[in-house]
């Protein structure tokens, strides 16, 4: 039997967490949500974090803008010393536009942890901002978000690195989820074989604990990487992926697909262990997670 | 008759100028090419630039890396104080990690001026890097070519806004030649119709002499804006772009196409009054123009 996860159950824990403490700071964290151009589910995504954030007191303004106006509605709310987070939702143009405007936020607000300041320390994996280690970094949403539902599911050491031996495929090497997650899985001790139109890479743990992972090509096939895999992680933005099977996968394996689009056949169930089958709910806890860490760091760490 | 202006015979011109400009340096800037990955005409453009700066007695050191080692290959430039300037050649994944790698190049060695500091700058209208206005910003390499051309084409005015009351189409708004491209042109007096896969968008002159270019979703057409244009340049990567014909031009307006595949008709021939059918060559001179100013920059403006 292939058990379910529902990320919206493991969220809700996170949330206790987090309310605990929210009630440390002595006013309210007040975000603003940026939504901008007509494509894809934002509107949803949005309005799953205005209700998070009100059930956890903070306070949350979605903004709306023609496309046009989302640079001029970014640098407003950086300049604003009253807003303490940014989120944006994309795609706004689509285009590698995007990732102009996703670098125009100030990382100092990036709650989501997309700049590319943040995706430098991920790689190089420095965990603090400074040299002092007093400021946490920040890591990128929906990969953090995938990790904690792998260790939700049990799939994490208790002791030493949590994934240690541990293969994992992961399809998807997108600037925003798929390669840091990526490098994420192996920074924490796994193997992980990376999957996207460009060819396989492997990433392997550092040979040392604060080392970086490091990177080779990779002649796996998809055929090789599922069957050795104990997680196999899925972000493939297409109705034309040939849905991952049940006779693809390792018996007892975990299976996660934080694409809005069917990665998994439904024969999976039996082979799998567990399947999450989306992420969003966790998304969100994160996003701000790292809002109320961004804001004690500019209060001093 | 269409006049074809070969832009081999405007660099020549410029690599006088620069001669004279590099004759003053004490000693000779040393530029490094990154040269990884398999993809496209790359190995061409570096040889064309080996060239050019051998001509020039400016020492160009090509390096060859797999394209996993082309982010250590960029570290070990920007270190390195006796390289003046880094050229990388693109695309080496052909996915979004180019943007990443792109923004990982020192901004005072990225003599093709394609950091995202160099951009801001850019659309912002801002000349200069520092307050005292000692320091000159530097331009993307392509649009800088292309302004040139057109210069050199004699659609420049000699007073004023070198490009007021000009209309001018560009097909391809990427974030490395069109956009940039289209924002020059407008803070030259132009105004232009930007043609990309997500619609038309216009570039208008900014209302006074030290703003930016102003930015609207357009509902003109293809035909209508090529009726309307000046000069028309293009940027299609693409073997499926229907080629513009001489019966949708403007007659006497100027045609300049950047990208390696066709994007011109045959019959433009007898509408147009100018066609430049390539612009590498003058691209090579103006990465060493920018060289050159960033050299100057980091001794003090």
């Amino acid at each position: 039997m292939t058990v379910t996860i529902d990320p919206a159950a493991v969220a809700a824990r996170f949330r206790d967490e987090l309310r605990a403490q929210l009630a440390e700071e002595r006013t309210p964290l007040r975000l603003v949500g940026i939504l901008a151009g007509e494509h894809g589910p934002s509107h949803t995504y949005a309005t799953y974090a205005q209700r998070a954030c009100m059930e956890l007191g903070i306070h949350f303004e979605l903004r709306k803008f023609p496309r046009l106006e989302a640079e001029a509605a970014i640098r407003s709310a950086n300049a604003d010393p009253a807003v303490h987070g940014i989120m944006v939702y994309y795609p706004i143009f689509a285009t590698e536009h995007d990732a102009y405007l996703r670098d125009l936020v100030d990382p100092g607000k990036d709650i989501e942890g997309l700049h590319s300041s943040w995706a430098r320390l991920l790689y190089e994996n420095r965990r603090f901002v400074d040299a002092e280690k007093t400021r946490k970094a920040i890591l990128p949403c929906t990969p953090l978000a995938i990790l904690k539902l792998v260790e939700a599911a049990g799939f994490f050491h208790e002791r030493g690195r949590p994934l240690e031996g541990r293969t994992v495929s992961v399809f998807n090497r997108s600037e925003v989820v798929g390669r840091p997650l990526a490098s994420m899985l192996a920074h924490d001790g796994a193997h992980v074989y990376s999957f996207d139109v460009d060819g396989p890479l492997a990433f392997e743990p550092p040979p040392d604990a604060d080392g970086a992972h490091r990177l080779s090509e990779s002649p796996i096939t998809r055929a090789e990487a599922l069957a050795a895999s104990d997680i196999v992680i899925t972000g493939v933005p297409s109705k034309d992926f040939p849905l991952i099977r049940g006779d693809e996968l390792r018996a007892g394996s975990l299976c996660i697909n934080f694409s809005t689009y069917r990665n998994f056949a439904d024969d999976i169930s039996g082979k799998a262990a567990c399947f999450v089958p989306r992420v969003g709910p966790m998304t969100v806890l994160m996003v701000i997670r790292n809002a109320l860490r961004l804001r004690r760091n500019a209060q001093g760490g």
